[in-house]
Parts: structure tokens; C-alpha cells; sequence
């Protein structure tokens, strides 16, 4: 899940999509959500997408790779390459230039893989003890994640979590917006499964929104009071 | 309500009180909770003690000043002379030298106010709209101060929710460590009502830890599934 929201100051807010797919049904998909400096984002999703055009460039693309590996590789050198370029002989801008992806996806043969890539290029991968990757504004979110995430959740539970989750912080930070982009990848059909755009006024979000905010009241309620 | 953890590094951590009280009871009370880098909050406590020492300095003492507004005054310029003192002319430090500073307290006659002093020597005071101020590591335990924060709630019900919200970050954040210190001011009287340093085996705080978790848990539960 993503949100949309950028910003360059409180007064310059615009939406833009953060989360992109490569797909060839069967074969491959590949999918990359950005947080970070919007321009850097843009010209490394703008390079991956060159190079689908120019396979004979001595860069292999996404689609090409033989592993997710590879492609979080590719992602990383890109990102670093994109990060380097626009850092040097230029006005020093106020704002770093600086990203950060969420890779993930399938490649037919060998099970799907998540990667978190770093702006400085390389990239750790999700395991049994670490499942999930936050990237961008994440600390808000975070707190019901790790007391609620369970591995033995059901899809259906999962993404309950993410709206909760993705609530608390747009309820507590403005350089988070709606709508938000939602996607389900089936394992081994390597395809997406499911992909929608949560707006404003959706009405699962709308009653997770404030269902969540008195379930969390009567939560609170149901703790003993501090004695003196 | 202040934790004690300090790092320089996660290699380097340790324990400091970063609440401090100046108290004449029935005349003035004023509690100081400090973050930020801890030789810039140490020196800051220390220059404001030192002047209660020697009252003929051109400054005031905070146990001299008429008004807490004069005593955020204070806590500011110290704050700031501190910090452009070790900034300037040494060598360059990795971390930055800023501290902020939660200034809270009353003097007779007047109401009991509460300020939020910034690096630059500036500070704002907590009002109905914004009756509370967190300063730190503040955005995991945001969330649920804003969806549960009441201000018709008893001071039992306040303190519990101070230790949910430090609960959220203490689970999320290593640089956020127990014992925590409390304390409560009792309005006229000028004076600290209760006080109290919170271990991590303290009996209260055990049970509204592993509830919490349980009672989030349930909460969650009680949301509607997402439906592919």
C-alpha cells in the first residue's frame, strides 16, 4: 500500500502515484513502491522504463533480470546512480536528494522476494523475523504494526492492518494524503491480483477510520486507572 | 512524564534523569522535561542553577521571575546561548547540538502554564486547541494521544494514557528506554504532588503493557475483514 501525497513545503502539495508495476503474466511481476525526493523517484521509475525500450544497452532491464535479486540490484545502482547525478555540480538544493524503494514481486521458478532499497544503492531483504518493509513517513503506522502483525494473518486480516496502520499516521501527519494505492500479488500465478485505488470517501476506509478510532477508545477504557 | 535514556550511538547508551524541578511550594513550582543532545540539556540545567547561586547576575534567576512566560524566556536564551557556544569554534560534531525543552509550572496568582521552548530560544505555550506538548522521539507514541486524549479526563485516566503512549514508543525505539519519571503538579498549591520514578518492573506499568497489547489486539479483531 501507498499513499500519493508529495510535498516541497506545507505550500506546495501535489499527488503523485508511488507505486509501480511491471507485469508479464505467468512470467514476471515486479512491483516498487518509492518514498523520498519526488524528482529522484520519477528518474529512476524513468530509467527502469528506458531501458524495457533499449534491451541493448549495456544495463540489463527489470524484465530481463533472471532473479528478484538482480532486479533489486538493478533498482539500487540506478537509484544511486539517479541520487549521485543530481547531488553534483549544481545549486545545492535545501532538501537531500535522497529515496528509498520497496521491491518486491516474482519471477516464475523461484518464490516471490521483498526488498527495502537504501538511497545509498544496496538493500536488505524481508525474512521470517523481519516480514515487512516501511518506507517514507513511518513511524506513526508502526506501533500497531508490530502488535497486531501476526505471520498466520489471512490476506483479508493483512490488509485491515495496512488501512489501520496507513490511518494513524494520515490522522497524525499532514506529508501523508489520500487516496491510497492498494495491490495483491498471487504467489506463482506472477501476476497482480488484485489493485485498487482507496479514495476519500471509501467506504471500507470510512469505517475502518472511525470504527478503529472507538475500538481504540474502549480499549483504552478497559484498562485499569493509574492510582495515586 | 520523561524517560532516561541517552545514546550516543548504539553502542554508547546511557541512563539520565531529563526531568528537573525548581519547587518553593505554595510560591512557584516550574518542572523542566529536556531532549536533544544531552551536554547542550545538562548545561543548560547547570547555567540555570548556577544563577540561582550567585542572583546578583545580570540575569534573573527562574526562581526570580515574576511570570512563567519570563521563566520560558530564560530556559530559551540559555538554551540557545548553549547551543551557539559549542557550535562555534571547535570542531564539527556529527550530531547536531539541539535540544528542546517542555517548561511547565506556576507561580502564585497566576494559572499554571506550560511551554514548549524550540533550539532557536523561541518557545509556544499549550493551549485549549493544543493542550499538550511532546518533545523527542515523538511520533509513536503520537497516534494514540490523538485518538484517545480527552480534556474532561480524570488525572488517572491522563497518567494511564501517558503510559500507553510511552508503551507505543518503548516497544518501537531503542533510543527510548525505561526507568520513566512521572510527576504531577497540583494547581495553587505550587508545589510537585506527586512524583515518582518508574522501573521496568513496576506493577502498573507491566499490566497496562501486556493488556494494552491484548486489548489492541481485540480492537482490531472487532473490524470488519477487507473483502477482496
Amino acid at each position: 500500500m501507498s499513499d500519493t501525497r508529495t510535498n516541497a513545503g506545507v505550500d506546495n502539495v501535489s499527488k503523485f502515484r508511488k507505486m509501480f508495476t511491471w507485469e508479464k503474466p505467468g512470467e514476471r511481476v515486479i512491483t516498487i513502491l518509492t518514498a523520498g525526493n519526488l524528482a529522484t523517484t520519477q528518474a529512476v521509475i524513468s530509467l527502469l522504463d528506458e531501458r524495457l525500450k533499449a534491451p541493448e544497452d549495456r544495463n540489463p532491464s527489470i524484465m530481463a533480470a533472471t532473479t528478484m535479486f538482480q532486479v533489486a540490484n538493478l533498482v539500487g545502482d540506478t537509484l544511486k546512480e539517479v541520487i549521485r547525478t543530481q547531488g553534483s555540480d549544481g545549486p545545492e538544493s535545501e532538501s537531500p536528494f535522497g529515496a528509498t524503494m520497496i521491491v518486491g514481486g516474482q519471477i516464475a521458478g523461484i518464490g516471490p522476494r521483498l526488498f527495502l532499497v537504501y538511497p545509498e544503492g544496496n538493500f536488505i531483504e524481508a525474512s521470517e523475523e523481519t516480514p515487512f518493509f516501511q518506507a517514507g513517513e513511518t513511524k506513526y503506522g508502526r506501533p500497531i504494526l508490530l502488535r497486531a502483525y501476526n505471520p498466520k494473518m489471512t490476506f483479508e486480516e493483512a490488509i485491515k492492518l495496512l488501512y489501520v496502520s496507513f490511518d494513524s499516521t494520515l490522522k497524525a501527519n499532514l506529508s501523508v494524503g489520500m487516496p491510497l494505492d492498494l495491490q495483491t500479488i498471487e504467489t506463482d500465478a506472477c501476476k497482480v491480483a488484485a489493485q485498487r485505488r482507496v479514495e476519500e470517501n471509501d467506504p471500507y476506509f470510512t469505517t475502518i477510520s472511525s470504527r478503529w478510532g472507538d475500538a481504540l477508545k474502549l480499549a483504552f477504557n478497559s484498562l485499569p486507572d493509574y492510582e495515586f
